[in-house]
């Protein structure tokens, strides 16, 4: 393995070249498990020959799925984490001095303990921190047990395309299950695909965030390795509060400024920015 | 050719599966141009290798260095695109009723016959439009001509990456001459590359804006089939106005939406979302 070709959307794929021997290269009981050096992207891991995190570019995804509802719900306590093995979103929430725990539910523990000692620039910190939880289990049943009802302020979805272990994540009773488990006013956000190859993800994931939730919207990011341009991110509010609303934005810029967060890619211009539809996309909205 | 793979930045490559014979595939005086048709991204055009255009993307391209501008300064009637062979531009340009004159000056003549054979949906109507003139000439020595002097409000530098026939578009000289072709009050914008794999242009070109122009800065557009999320445009104005103030923003909405442009990337709230840029960029901004 010289080089890595990824094949996600029919008729494209992208290729990256190795810079030395792959790092890990084996099969957990639920998907391939690569993670490997790069001449351009830096160190990439990627699961059943698609891309999940690169350490150039993995802000634009983990910052804007947790820093924009965190700054403008204002006081998230307890945030669950589906999926997200790599740690860097658990590494981004944990930024917030107010979190009081941050539960990880990643089926794969193999996928974890390969990110711990090869991720360590993202994770090591998150690790070491005692408010974060690691349940290696199955997202989809953690959120139906008793005792998770109406538990926490924020989940985040960082669920794989709609393909191999993450399918159930997309599912109806999904979206039913993140609405269990979160508190009245608490909100989830989750990837939605890159719209310019997966026109039909943001189509489908808004008619059943409307169904199943009060409120709900789309917001953008862009992250290069997720190819594509635009990656759509999509939120869900369990209340009558919105994100994105020009008070919204204000008061999120206000506690970043107070928070003194550090990041590679938000900050309050880029989050009122985020909420900008160019007009083909707009036209996917339902 | 049954695919085609852009190596436009070291360790990276993009491929692009063909639909069908390639269109065009030959050498002209200045470059190798090729058309063909894709599964994933439309009709595309390589020249030596590198995509200049896609029938899917185009718009985030031609519209963001077109309408951006023109809606800010709100009088433009003469316009001068630096090559621009496709049309794609000139079209865009051609939109704004008050416009009296679209001056393109490409240097190579066939690739303006072969885009008019082959992207007559985006070109058809400007090559009717009395108003367009087209000149086959290196448009570095056009600038320099005595009947040019302050005579544009807005230049456009479609250029391609600064290596074949477009080098001598990215001197310090280029920039004076864009300067001297002006009108006071005048704006130019330019295609600044792609930051994630292409970090110095932004810094070079900045530089150089600073050292030509009173006023200049850095706005943002995402062209997929550019590969590297988000691009980088740059504009400098001639005179005491900036682009993308509150104010300049605002007029640019009410005009937008007096003069009924019909966009598929740009609008009122895209424009304003241009200028916001994430951390790692901002820290490349000189």
């Amino acid at each position: 393995m010289t080089s890595f070709k990824e094949r996600l959307h029919n008729g494209y794929a992208q290729t990256m070249e190795l810079a030395g021997a792959p790092l890990v290269d084996e099969k957990s009981k639920y998907q391939h498990i690569k993670i490997f050096d790069t001449v351009s992207n830096g160190r990439v891991m990627t699961l059943d020959g698609v891309v999940q995190i690169t350490s150039r570019d993995e802000s634009a995804y983990a910052e804007m799925l947790t820093h924009l509802p965190m700054l403008e719900h204002g006081k998230v306590k307890s945030v669950m984490i589906v999926g997200g093995g790599d740690l860097s979103i658990a590494d981004e929430a944990l930024k917030h001095k107010g979190v009081k725990e941050v539960i990880l539910v990643d089926i794969d523990g193999d996928v974890i303990a390969h990110c711990k000692k090869h991720f360590g620039e993202i994770n090591a910190k998150a690790f070491r921190d005692k408010r974060l939880k690691i349940e290696v289990a199955d997202a989809f049943e953690f959120l139906a047990r008793k005792e998770n009802k109406a538990r926490f302020d924020l989940i985040i979805g960082d669920r794989p395309d709609p393909i191999g272990p993450g399918k159930a994540l997309f599912g109806e009773t999904f979206y039913d299950r993140i609405k269990n488990a979160l508190k009245p006013g608490g909100f989830a956000t989750f990837q939605t695909g890159v719209p310019f190859y997966q026109p039909s993800e943001i189509t489908d994931a808004l008619k059943e965030l409307k169904t199943h939730f009060s409120r709900s919207g789309l917001y953008l990011t862009v992250v290069p390795t997720y190819i594509g341009g635009f990656m759509t991110l999509s939120w869900a509010g369990k209340g009558a509060a919105r994100l994105g609303t020009p008070a919204g934005i204000k008061k999120a810029a206000r506690a970043y400024k107070r928070l003194k967060l550090k990041t590679d890619y938000y900050n309050p211009a880029v989050h009122a920015a985020a909420f900008a539809l160019p007009e083909w996309i707009a036209r996917l909205v339902p």
